[in-house]
């Protein structure tokens, strides 16, 4: 028996790209968080301290910014995916390379101030770029969305054994911190257009769900977008359940008709799940 | 020479108030993190162990709760000073009690869904109530709003020395995450719509000026909203300098017309003034 | 083509459980947060809305506590194999369990006092038990080790290609916050005992290595680890590269002969591997 | 009435200063973060974009880097006042200069290593010094110090209310997260002495307190401190409430005699006090 290495892939995290285009009277702002990671024969920098295949985490780097001067960065999807077939196609010890970026939109003060610009926090949206050698996948996302239903929320009929103590409820608060991932059939796209419609049919599926659960919701969330949009293959939801709990208002002699909550960050349910076509 | 206790004061911290209202078709929501602190006679807590003047940070959980039932919360700055007049009113041993609250804004889904609701997470409404023996003091406040901007900044013909290294700039990057609060100068007003109309006038002051430096700028926020807002007593800033590096592309071969950045999370410049009103 | 429901799991996040054994003289402290996940035939939830399958996340935190009563909760592997058994073994639709603890250590103040503990911040120990149809297995870990070398590290003769700027070093300052989990042959040991050795075998490896890059050192701390435990199946381990850079001090007329640096939060390089034992 | 400048300072804030000492076998290491706060004439600059007075943050971060190298920076209460004086004094608009640095201790891999280290994140070392007209102030502190108390711990016959439903108890877990500053009499100082046995003072105070309450037990720290360092003036100490809640077991047919407890992050209470010396 002797000792090896299995698998193993590297990169750089954290480049905060941000690229200013004022050619034109209104300015544009593009904010991406981006990530890298190689994958390839890079068996014997482990084992035997050779460098020589070993592209540095500076180099990826410095690759990311040149491309942001030469290429456009706007669409994340597409600036990640020439940043991926670069380092497949150029360092020969590279077999695959996955980027990830997280893009800050921003609005413009005012509405239309063609220089000055307000970050949008409610949502950072998200791109997944893998060259392999099976070819060119591309995943778009979202995180971040927090989103909150006061009406059409239920949980009840559900499994009981000794150590359950929650009651039934057929009218509670459901609130959740999306994160949603999924898959695009092609590389070519608008891409921005498809991420915006995907994150409007998201929220208009929560938001008008009648639900029995929050996997329920998740479900429902995942087939609107399939039936929707053709060029999404699957989707994948991390829906974590941010509690708010009824307040216990008798001890001061009043009650409370599901007004008063108290919004607890532990512990705190999390279902997670992808949606997928089937068949042919 | 003897040890005595000197400046004291406690409270409870980070209760997570959401109140629904569901009376009418279309829902509201209220979503406050409410922190609260006392002062007062608490000298035999401290020296002897005595907790009789001591009201429990327990207790003031329950009043926040209690009150979220009985009496209107979605206005911060004046469900703060219900409370901040409660406890100076009832508790004996009280001298003082400050109330800071920070909101979260929530959307319709869709613009106009009735029960559901998106965070609006790039900006965070605070307030601050205060009561004592001199009377109610109000402040209001936004954290969190992050801008940029790019075009009219610049920082030039500073002081220099022998560590100077920076050199003057007439077109750079600005960004900044503003914090700001201001002062009232009554307890009794339409704070949402002063609040709104003073974070507007912060935003496009930021926008529209012509920047020598972040203290120029942040001056120029305050006054404006001194100018045009007469209930507010003076307006205090905290602006951090968000920086955003131009990239050195010439090991590349490529030029950088002020179009690719990065931006570091640290070292990072603060700046911080409160523009005050004087005279008679 | 229909639309079907693919990979799922749910569970309860940060249940932060505190065991106190006051039985003795010397009180003991066990601080676990505890995770559970899990899988198995929940269609009907998510398509239909159909409950009776689901088990409460709320459940699973009852449970947790139920158990820290009944059962020792002192080692994690030991805590977390009982509860994964748990759920597989009495919830019909659940084929697989995950439960993973993250654990404070805490030490006695003044080193032997009774009743009175300080939290040691630097490590946290880590453990992930599995229970599925094919068996139990166990992991060990331990997160947020920040490590720092100032002598044998180099990092030279690397690839380069037009975007390379990072010269060749042969003495560099190299530091990271290290995440190893290593698997376990057998689900029954002496788990406090193991995870401290290979706790001690990593630092160890990483303190004497003669370092010609991050992933040569990864390599050299799986390794010592297979070489010196027997019951460790694989190691994982995940080293972000925390970036020291020499500060240039020319411009104030001072050399920098590798005395002051810069640590800079971002970008960093991420280094991933598992070093794997092969062969009959 | 008119509109003007109020209170305003400037700096920068996250420099973060490794330096490494590789002159004896045994190498040393000291990690910094330093902030940097000026007061002075700075009108011209927020009024009417006049820089000249201004003195660059980015100057500040230079002057600390080549300062690191040409003065001791191992302790850094003597290392903040060096820089103190150094704007005061050089500046001509400067009239203050605050100098606030958290240092992380590293201990030596395996106890004794030369040169490989691990950083001791139990506990962060702060210093402060200022230099104004009236002289230099120096106070030392610790953050992040985590204790726990599972005996001699009581919190009974306090002050009721219509909202108090809190149970009087004689026997309660006590935990904090202890964030500590003390004044200082001199600038001179065995400072790396005076700080360990403050920390150690505080730490025995709170192990050994027969405690009817967080006050009671802060009040009788910092009079412990007083009492022992006669160097020391004032001790300031914020001491949040860290709960841990006894889980109610009835539900699942147990008992629970303070035996298990869940540790909830929020709300929770904050006291607050400054111990002083009185008299002459």
């Amino acid at each position: 028996m002797t000792i090896a290495l299995g698998d193993n892939r590297y990169g750089k995290s954290g480049i905060h790209l941000v690229v200013v285009d004022r050619g034109a009277r209104d300015h544009t702002l593009t904010d991406l968080r981006v990530d890298i990671r190689l994958e390839g024969d890079f068996d014997a920098a482990h084992t035997a301290g050779d460098n020589r295949a070993v592209v540095p985490t500076d180099t990826m780097r410095g690759t990311v910014f040149a491309f942001a001067r030469t290429q456009p960065a706007t669409q994340p999807e597409d600036f990640g995916l020439r940043l991926a077939r670069h380092f497949v196609a150029t360092v020969p010890a590279v077999t695959s390379a996955d980027v990830r970026l997280r893009a800050t939109p921003w609005a413009r003060i005012g509405g239309d101030h063609p220089t000055a610009f307000l970050a949008d926090r409610s949502v950072v949206r998200t791109a997944h770029a893998r060259v392999d050698a099976g070819g060119a996948y591309v995943r778009g996302g979202i995180e971040d969305l927090k989103v909150f239903k006061s009406a059409a929320s239920a949980f009840s009929e559900f499994y009981t054994d000794e150590y359950t103590t929650l009651p039934p409820t057929h009218d509670r608060m459901m609130a959740t911190v999306m994160t949603a991932d999924w898959g695009y059939r092609d590389s070519t796209l608008d891409w921005d257009d498809s991420a915006a419609a995907v994150q409007r049919i998201l929220l208009q599926a929560f938001a008008d769900h009648d639900s029995a659960s929050v996997q329920h919701t998740l479900y429902a969330m995942g087939e609107a977008v399939l039936t929707q949009r053709p060029e999404v293959t699957d989707v994948h939801l991390l829906l974590p359940n941010v509690h708010h709990l009824l307040v216990d208002l008798a001890p001061y002699g009043l009650d409370n008709p599901n007004m008063v909550f108290v919004a607890t960050p532990e512990p705190y349910g999390v279902i997670e799940a992808t949606v997928v076509r089937t068949g042919t």
